[in-house]
């Protein structure tokens, strides 16, 4: 079930610089008994995006509305929030007061059963652009190509690194590593999409004194160290046990993350 | 007047790659007396850009018959052709079998008169990615970000630097630089949107023994030129005659390349 400003519909005009420009952003979250999880973290992310862009963001009771609506069809499922800058004639330049579309759909979650996965490393090298980076923006081709690079069902990620050389996280999650009792995670100031689940981790880790680094990270951090973790929204934690040649075995701190993950979502 | 998939509509499905990740291509033509200017060229270019994306590009043929149904709308207005990756479920993997939507929009064009404009400088850097440079695809927030920077209507177009501070084009068109009996167009390998006017400029100047140099431009080397002239199919060939403090008289080169581009359209 989909509703496009509060309406039952299926038709986003094609006019709308969503599609237009791809000029929008977007967030997914997922439900449980129709109730989204960590909603006000997600809201506040979308809220700063928008804002980020100059587009302006509904009030969250408006989108909570929403969510109520299509939530009973799939009780369990995912919720994709989209807002764009609406509609206007063809040319980049902003409308003085066109109204935001709002998008709000509902789906079934495709269970990730997984905890322990195998990785790769995509050879595309996402672009430089500190204008956008962190935010969850509707111009994803980057990730659409990093995803189509390999076929085979077995492996559930793909790692990227920026045309520099560092490493940002997966093609649709945020990466953490641990080594020697520190906790680190890509600083996102360049490229990526700073994601909730990242936020929450990096949260709770500093509250029981696990100290945490927002850094740069390199192929060669994530290659040493004793634990490799993906975050979502929809998948929670997974940990990298296989990334090319390399193996880890299974790593504590992932039943951690998930029970903070648990503590945030029970708050 | 818009077809979609050939059917007169103003609806696109919301779970349309087009608007989900902005995973598509389009193209902007002239028309003249309905008839599509340069269709040759600018189907070539849009097939191109889709087969880069692995986005399976219609027949000539089907979208040719699409603009003379949207064509007699605006004789002379503007047609956008948009091909996306078609409908699918959530998640960034390209689906098996999935048809291209392609929409066909013609509307009027709004009379740019003015052959001599004023430009200026944008802040926002273009990022690096060789994966998508030259193509004409849908994330462009690049784009509108940069057109936000300036409302003041006297200005006509905004100059684009990348993160390296090579010059790469107009928001909206492409650069041409004329000097000491060279015309140099910025190589648009790394980024930028490679337009039908500045294939076909290249082409005739060549042609006509002038000599062309498609290269990295620096700030400098647009400062220093004796001409800079801005190219896209709707505008045809403007000469900036006043950028930041600089002005330049007007010159001979801007009517020679409207001749080429008339030859073109004629042939």
């Amino acid at each position: 079930m989909i509703l496009i400003n509060g309406i039952e519909s299926a038709a986003i005009d094609p006019c709308d610089r969503g599609f237009a420009y791809g000029d929008g952003v977007f967030r997914t979250l997922a439900l449980r008994d129709s109730q989204p999880l960590l909603w006000r973290r997600h809201y506040a992310r979308l809220a700063h995006d928008a804002t980020a862009l100059g587009i302006a963001c509904p009030d969250e009771q408006v989108l909570a509305a929403d969510i109520a609506t299509v939530a009973p069809r799939h009780a369990d499922g995912a919720i994709r929030i989209t807002l764009t800058r609406g509609i206007a004639p063809r040319g980049y330049a902003m409308q003085l007061g066109s109204a935001t579309t709002r998008v709000v759909a509902c789906s079934p979650r495709t269970a990730a059963a997984a905890k322990a996965v195998r990785a790769r490393w995509c050879d595309l090298r996402l672009g430089i652009q500190p204008a956008l980076a962190g935010i969850k923006h509707l111009n994803r081709i980057e990730n659409v190509l990093a995803r189509a690079e390999w076929q085979d069902p077995s492996i559930a990620e793909g790692l990227l690194l920026d045309t520099r050389g560092n490493v940002i996280g997966g093609t649709m999650s945020n990466l953490v590593l641990y080594r020697d009792g520190l906790l680190t995670t890509p600083a996102l100031n360049e490229c990526g999409i700073a994601g909730v689940t990242r936020d929450l981790i990096v949260e709770y880790a500093r509250a029981e004194g696990l100290p945490v680094r927002i850094a740069p990270v390199r192929r060669e951090d994530v290659q040493a160290a004793d634990g490799v973790f993906l975050l979502n929204s929809l998948i929670g934690v997974w940990q990298i046990t296989a990334l090319g040649d390399l193996a880890w075995p299974e790593h504590e701190l992932a039943a951690r993350m998930r029970k903070w993950i648990g503590d945030a979502e029970a708050h």
